[in-house]
């Protein structure tokens, strides 16, 4: 069901990155159908020496077990990263110190596969509270080293699939004084998606030659603007993991301060790609049937613009209306009305636009004189929504994008683990 | 659907407090059956003279006409009050100035109506940004005085009900030494529940003559107690108000402070009756199967342990498993870990019980050693059930009220105005 998402396209191998993908029936083994057993859940991302590695992960309370082992070998500059390990159908959470021990004996066999000296991260993403079967994945890992390959990065964007109906992959290319530089990323999610600080996971590599520090910060801010801004039911995971890798093979000189104009050309480029993919999840909302955009503009600060749009965009009510076209734009002021900002509802304009056409619902609070309900019906009755507010007259602008809540939801959710 | 709900027993008139309904097509209108016209919409309440009134309002920016009404005249200490009007099928929220003087020519119709002196609070619920049909109304209020009873409770119950599939009223009597007090209330809701201060609409009326600052105080505790405690969707409305009234009409000394015992006694008894009618809600939230009772404790605060339940009772993603009578307890982890508290994982203990028995799925934030799927699914398939957080081991305590996340919500919030 998912909305309007645009053809993947060509995925450009982005030189020094290369991946396998193997199947070890990670969540399939309680799978009746022997079909499930061969699709692939496993990815290993072998780097090149002198990759660079940024990431933001979610702030959850309970953060899973491959997240806080990302974050202390990131938050170590010294260790070299080697490669990446990703699992889908577990999401190695709330499973303790095992589950600590779990991601290392992955790891492991991980760094003894590749014959790599310097740390592999692992990434995953399931059911959580359930132990990872260590003993299958090492086994699928066995021998993977022979399969890697630079034009992996399709089969390994099907790979870390759980509920998404499409693979999520993008490849942009940036010309430096005659050098082309390549970005190729990919992502998961579809529920428990409202991402802090990061996404479901999500993985973008580039060859251009980018300090870590300068990377790390490319990485927050790119996040920020991105899988940041996109949510589905505003339920955050445990495993919310954005990576950035610049394997620097590209013959250019090193990107190492904010200043240095590629570093914006780089920086902009990165967060298309970003942008693009945030979408896709949204695009791809577990039972999505319309995409929308939630432009929130005027407020006293940026934080009550997104505040309003957040509020607006995790309303069942609201959601359930999108669902079914209905122009109920009441929902909206009491979104509105809800949120944890300063809004003064005499100042509230709200408007709806689609495709269809563009009306404002509201002014100053209250219906707007002109309104006409079978135009906004029009309007909704679009794949792609837009919702405007305007709080007041200041110069913040928030932008959000989310979809909306339908039966799919529902039974999709009702019936994920069975 | 609504969930074990009790009868609503024998409704005792409460002295001083004359109610009286009338149909006048607020809502129905629009609809094509002419069944639809007769149905009440209309409910009118006259006060004895002297009545105290205390209430508490939605925290909503976008606070509807009514509720600023009210406000205004139970600012005034000096105001008496004659009567309370309430309707059903439109809430007259946003809807500015005009949304303001048409509910004042409803209150002034009812005060002509009763030949009484004193203020009228108009209270209002339903679709949001659409002006009162104030003409057809005050048609419908003209001779409503000549059938004004002590014992209609139950015909206004049903008379301010919208997507409520039950009546929600309740009585309670208390011996004050010989002299018996009556309590009596009502209250409706389903959807848009997450009262903020308040609940949609509850009324509850005693015959104890209570000083009005007193009236007041406990106003806002019983609030805090019951409807601020129980939620369905997350979604606050326009227009929760809560009102309490005391006759004054039963020949005992007026109770005026905190401190006299007879105002424990009273406070209890309201709060009983409070908690009873928020609970009603709950079961008969929008497509609610399961009455869910959340119970955290061992918080850093009773703030804490509040947030991490709001936490749980809104997420959708729990409440779909709910529905579906699954225990997939993860979930309860990844609220748990998105809530603004502070919550340290591996001090957390969740526990699942109801009529089939309790279980403990997670110990010190993972999977219980003893923990048994089969048993916690035969617990979940309950219509009632309670999920126990402990964070840690405080003394702090809060439980909140909920309801499971069904189809029928995506249905009823789809369809609402059609």
């Amino acid at each position: 069901m998912a909305v309007n998402i645009a053809p993947i396209g060509v995925l450009h191998p982005v030189p020094g990155v290369r991946l396998a993908c193997a199947a070890a029936s990670i969540k399939a083994h309680r799978n009746p159908n022997p079909a499930a057993a061969e699709r692939s859940d496993l990815v290993v991302l072998a780097l090149a020496a002198g990759t660079t590695v940024a990431g933001v992960f979610t702030q959850s309370h309970f953060r899973a077990a491959p997240v806080l082992l990302c974050q202390q070998a990131l938050a170590d500059a010294h260790t070299p990263i080697s490669a990446l390990v990703i699992n889908s159908g577990n999401a190695n959470a709330a499973t303790g110190d095992l589950g600590l021990a779990n991601a290392r004996t992955v790891c492991a066999a991980v760094g003894a596969e590749l014959v790599a000296e310097g740390a592999v991260l692992p990434f995953s993403t399931g059911v959580i509270g359930e132990h990872l079967p260590v003993e299958r994945m090492c086994l699928a890992l066995d021998g993977l080293s022979n399969s890697l390959g630079e034009d992996r990065w399709l089969s390994a964007a099907k790979a870390i699939m759980t509920t998404d109906t499409v693979p999520k992959a993008l490849s942009r290319q940036l010309d430096f004084n005659g050098t082309t530089i390549t970005i190729t990323g990919m992502a998961k999610g579809s529920g428990m998606i409202c991402p802090d600080m990061a996404t479901m996971l999500s993985f973008i590599a580039c060859d251009a030659p980018v300090a870590g520090p300068l990377l790390q910060q490319l990485c927050g801010r790119i996040a920020d603007r991105s899988f940041n801004r996109v949510t589905v039911d505003g339920d955050t995971s445990t495993n919310d993991s954005f990576v950035l890798l610049a394997t620097g093979v590209a013959a250019i000189p090193a990107i190492e301060r904010d200043d240095d104009p590629r570093a914006a050309m780089l920086e902009s480029a990165l967060t298309e790609v970003a942008v693009d993919l945030a979408q896709r999840i949204a695009r791809d909302g577990e039972g999505a049937t319309r995409f929308v955009t939630i432009n929130v503009q005027g407020g006293a600060s940026a934080a009550d613009c997104l505040a309003v749009a957040r509020t607006l965009a995790h309303s069942p009510l609201l959601k359930t209306a999108i669902f079914a076209g209905d122009p109920n734009w009441g929902r909206l002021c009491m979104a509105i009305g809800r949120a944890p900002a300063m809004v003064n509802a005499e100042q509230v304009d709200l408007w709806l636009a689609s495709a269809a056409g563009r009306i404002c619902v509201a002014r100053e609070g209250m219906v707007a004189s002109d309104y006409v309900e079978e135009r906004a019906s029009a309007i909704m009755a679009e794949a792609e929504l837009e919702i405007d507010v305007t709080l007041g007259s200041s110069a913040h602008a928030e932008t959000l994008w989310t979809c909306d809540f339908s039966y799919d939801y529902v039974k999709i959710n009702a019936e994920y683990r069975t």
